[in-house]
């Protein structure tokens, strides 16, 4: 054979296939010279088969190459998180404002006490629990809302009471508005004010989250990145009403429902109007549904008003189906954000029937966004999170000097039927109907018909005629202690909270312990969203200009005014639900049981 | 070209080079024909090529299976949960009695502070945090450490006060019983005595777990199976000793340590035997290591008493090591339960001094075991989970009427060096060496040294004056009060308490929310024994035989005595280091802070 024509191949098999008469046959074959005897045909017979068998070969391989590649896929879809989701999609953020460990265990109990199921049936969350959050701010171990939802939303840490703004009190673009920006539909629902920390901190930046009015102007587009949001569902109207109206808590005589309607809003405010949007399918988007004046009730308490407030369950099935419908012909899904938010005024509260109802709701709210995702054509995830904890709760709780049975009652639960917030406020309507009237008949069939409490002491009956501003706390702690259900604050705690996530294979990122932050960064990175240029764009459009032309580091007018040192920035001041201060009883005195 | 002679090879592949030119050349070659012509050399050298071309083809995809086949064996080892692992294998099983989601989060933080670290720098453990775990027992929502350990070592929900017993009474088998019989070899590591619920609940079977006399027994091997534990490193010396023996709390004259050595046992009881096991290297199964009376001491205590108790960590390194070298030569692992005992303790005494530092001991023995597996050859797992929370734990307090900052101080408990347990041990000391003292100077100092408390009142110096009785509860809550650290009782609590594995892929099974007796599904399934098996032994052999020959059906007496109706059932009358009844102190009084 001439150099150079010395087969490439010349590595061969070391199988028995390439004995040498085997080479000299392939030598033949390959210079195309014949061999002209019978072992010249047995030669390219063998030529063909090998030839076939190579070809054989290459294409069995090659299809166990593609099917190991398919499995393989399928089983690592979305383990290096939400980065490998290509293509359209939609994610539904939910929120359990206050709702801590304990929150589940009780909840948990309290409906299979409730249903008489067996200790097996979990709540509908309790299947998808794939990690816990750490929860701190910057400037405390115990977090707000406000810091909460900053994390979430910008995915950075920042203090208590930042909406939207970082430490320096420069603004922080936020996933919703990079969504938006991005070409998703984007939506906001929530129980509470829709001007409260947590849904404020997705399409909003002021420096103090009791700037609630300014919040109101800016949810409707009156700031520098215009209208970022496509659906509002909650309560909250009476900061977008202007002060010579009714209802109205706004300072200012703006009328934000006009701003909004002139901007292209469609606007709904009650039970007629939300039942008018058919479940999601009537729904002509931008649309804002301010369905409450400040809070929509409680859900022991609004299943009674089943005809003027509706549940959080009903909203977050509206949203979906109308951002789905309106996102149907477009590359890109949507981005939704469902907040449990009064979980946390129970705890405030500390009234553990409010919570468990108030944790159902959420449940159930939950159990529809699973449903939805799971039908849907269109890739989607739910990831749900709280903030923080509410109350310092625990189900146990000593009353005796003796040494505590291990033990709490979930029937005494189950035997009310209406919040302390709603009993206060009747006592004090009843108080301002009969000014001189002798109470202690009232509370009793108040106790007795609301709670199921009929073994009430003198000194219980007494402590709220005698006080009855602080009446929703003395019936709470009725409750709490009949229920030997404990507190211990009416403010947050710092333990971390759980994380679930639906399907669990697409946010694997979120599995195990977790700074909140990176929630924030999966909301982000599943989206496919640049929120950082939304920082750029908010400083660079943001910020104020002296005569000069010059901006001022710290000119951020439309963010409001900077808190000054040592000013409550909870929120706390605010709410009206928390009647007068709270004023510590001498609980031995009064508590009978 | 005849019939029959149609090249096999004719769905040639679809691309630029099959065109008609190759087509001919290909069945030149293929029926030995020579074209003779310029393009019968380019048909040749083509010819080459492609065999060349094929063959690569089939050896890169040959390639790619064998990668790809590889890759998803290790991504799917141990993806199904325990059952896939085959042959030899260890367990580590580890648990944080009564550490709650709080004690996680109070603990980090206070690491974060005392060390000066950011809050990224999490404990070990919450980098293997996989689920929760469901708590109750089938007598309460509330459970206590026996029915909590039931349901880990028989897999069975069981009433509070069980030691591996039924809510019938029958004994059910556990998985340290079936693994030994299966061949692996056993260990038991704790901090409290050897002879207390979690620890009982996996070699021995009585119907109180005030029993602790007949548990010490039944641990050395005199119950129906004989022997099972190979190794048994913690406190509970008192009940292995006769009672007139000094430092024996048992109520007969047996010698128990007698007893073991008798059955081939190696005893050591103090620092300098515990020494002599060089780490593990020097021990001799069967071993009883007995290190303290009752209780090895509160780790902020031990620290200063290295010469007298070892750490938790120094135990667990000592046992991985024997259990791996005894078995060394054997087809079978081993499996270890180790339990970081007194965080309960901390908790009951509502002392979070006692408790971050007891957490901290945890977190480095989870340490140390995942440091073991990932350096063993032999395929093992750490799982770790705890039995319930104690105290109602909340890392948030409110003191005043007012309504609370959201903060806690870690600083406070990183000032304190002692529990109040210590120190009201050290006051019980004083009082009795000075009958007629006045204590308050001594109690100043004792805040100052041991606390770093120096703005105590002196109201709260004459409450310990006053009721030098309950003198630990006092010492806890003035540290407790400055760190606004809450409790909401001195028993347990029902919340869910986390699950931790390593590695995480071959736990997949306690991924997301579980009762706790899947944690024990998982402990058989892993090690692949046949626990019913030993049920049903325990019941066949264990029960008692009355003269006509005939089974009593509730006639396992080595069981010992049933508890009677409405007998206190969680073992908190035993210990004493509850010194004496809690009496709820008028607080408000007291607390100058």
């Amino acid at each position: 054979m001439p150099a150079g024509e010395e087969p490439l191949l010349s590595h061969r098999p070391s199988s028995e296939l390439s004995a040498d008469r085997d080479l000299a046959e392939e030598d033949a074959l390959l210079t195309g010279r014949r061999n002209g005897s019978p072992q010249a045909a047995r030669s390219r017979r063998w030529a063909r088969w090998r030839e076939i068998l190579t070809f054989a070969w290459a294409l069995i391989a090659t299809i166990v190459v593609i099917v190991l590649a398919v499995v393989y896929q399928k089983k690592t879809e979305g383990q290096g998180g939400a980065a490998h989701t290509a293509g359209k999609r939609n994610l539904v953020f939910m929120v359990s404002d206050g709702m801590g460990p304990t929150s589940l265990s009780m909840t948990r109990s309290f409906r299979q006490y409730q249903l008489g199921l067996p200790y097996g049936e979990t709540l509908s969350l309790d299947k998808f629990l794939v990690g816990q959050s750490r929860t701190r701010s910057t400037s405390s171990l115990v977090t707000d809302s406000a810091a909460g939802a900053t994390a979430f939303s910008c995915g950075l840490k920042s203090y208590n009471g930042a909406i939207a703004v970082l430490d320096d009190h420069s603004p922080c673009g936020t996933v919703l508005e990079a969504a938006k920006k991005a070409g998703y539909m984007t939506g906001l629902v929530v129980t509470t004010r829709i001007t409260d920390a947590t849904p404020a901190c997705f399409a909003a930046h002021v420096n103090m989250r009791s700037e609630e009015d300014r919040i109101a102007e800016q949810l409707v587009g009156d700031y520098p990145l215009g209208r970022v949001v496509d659906l509002i569902l909650g309560g909250g109207r009476c900061h977008f009403l202007p002060n010579s109206t009714e209802g109205s808590c706004r300072d200012d005589n703006k009328d934000i429902v006009k701003m909004a309607k002139d901007s292209g809003f469609n606007y709904v405010h009650n039970r007629a109007d939300f039942d008018g949007l058919n479940m999601g399918s009537a729904v002509n988007l931008p649309m804002l549904g301010l369905l409450a004046d400040t809070d929509i009730p409680y859900e022991v308490d609004r299943q009674y008003q089943e005809n003027t407030y509706p549940s959080l369950d009903e909203m977050a099935r509206t949203a979906l189906a109308a951002l789905s419908a309106a996102t149907q012909d477009s590359d890109k899904g949507f981005f939704l954000m469902i907040e449990g938010s009064r979980i946390d005024h129970a705890g405030h509260a500390n009234d553990p029937v409010a919570q468990v109802h108030e944790v159902l709701a959420y449940d159930n709210a939950m159990s529809s966004v699973v449903e939805f995702l799971q039908k849907d054509t269109v890739p989607g995830v739910m990831v749900s999170t709280s903030d923080h904890e509410t109350g310092g709760l625990a189900a146990a709780r000593q009353l005796h000097s003796t040494y505590p049975d291990y033990l709490w009652y979930p029937g005494v639960l189950a035997n009310a039927s209406r919040s302390a917030e709603w009993l206060g406020r009747e006592y004090y309507k009843e108080i301002v109907n009969h000014p001189d009237g002798s109470y202690g008949p009232y509370l009793k069939r108040m106790l007795e018909d609301a709670l199921g409490v009929r073994d009430y002491s003198d000194d219980e009956i007494q402590s709220l005629i005698d006080s009855p501003e602080i009446s929703p706390y003395l019936f709470a702690d009725i409750v709490s202690r009949r229920s030997q259900i404990g507190w211990t604050t009416h403010g947050h705690s710092a333990v971390d909270v759980n994380i679930y996530a639906h399907p669990a294979e697409a946010a694997t990122a979120l599995s195990g312990n977790h700074e909140n932050t990176e929630v924030g960064d999966f909301l982000r990175s599943f989206l496919d969203v640049d929120v950082d240029a939304i920082t750029r764009k908010l400083k660079a459009e943001g910020v104020s200009h002296g005569e000069d032309g010059a901006a001022s580091s710290t000119s951020y007018e439309w963010m409001g005014p900077l808190p000054e040192d040592g000013e409550r920035l909870d929120g706390q001041d605010h709410t009206d639900h928390y009647q007068g201060d709270f004023k510590k009883h001498k609980r031995c005195e009064i508590c009978g049981v």
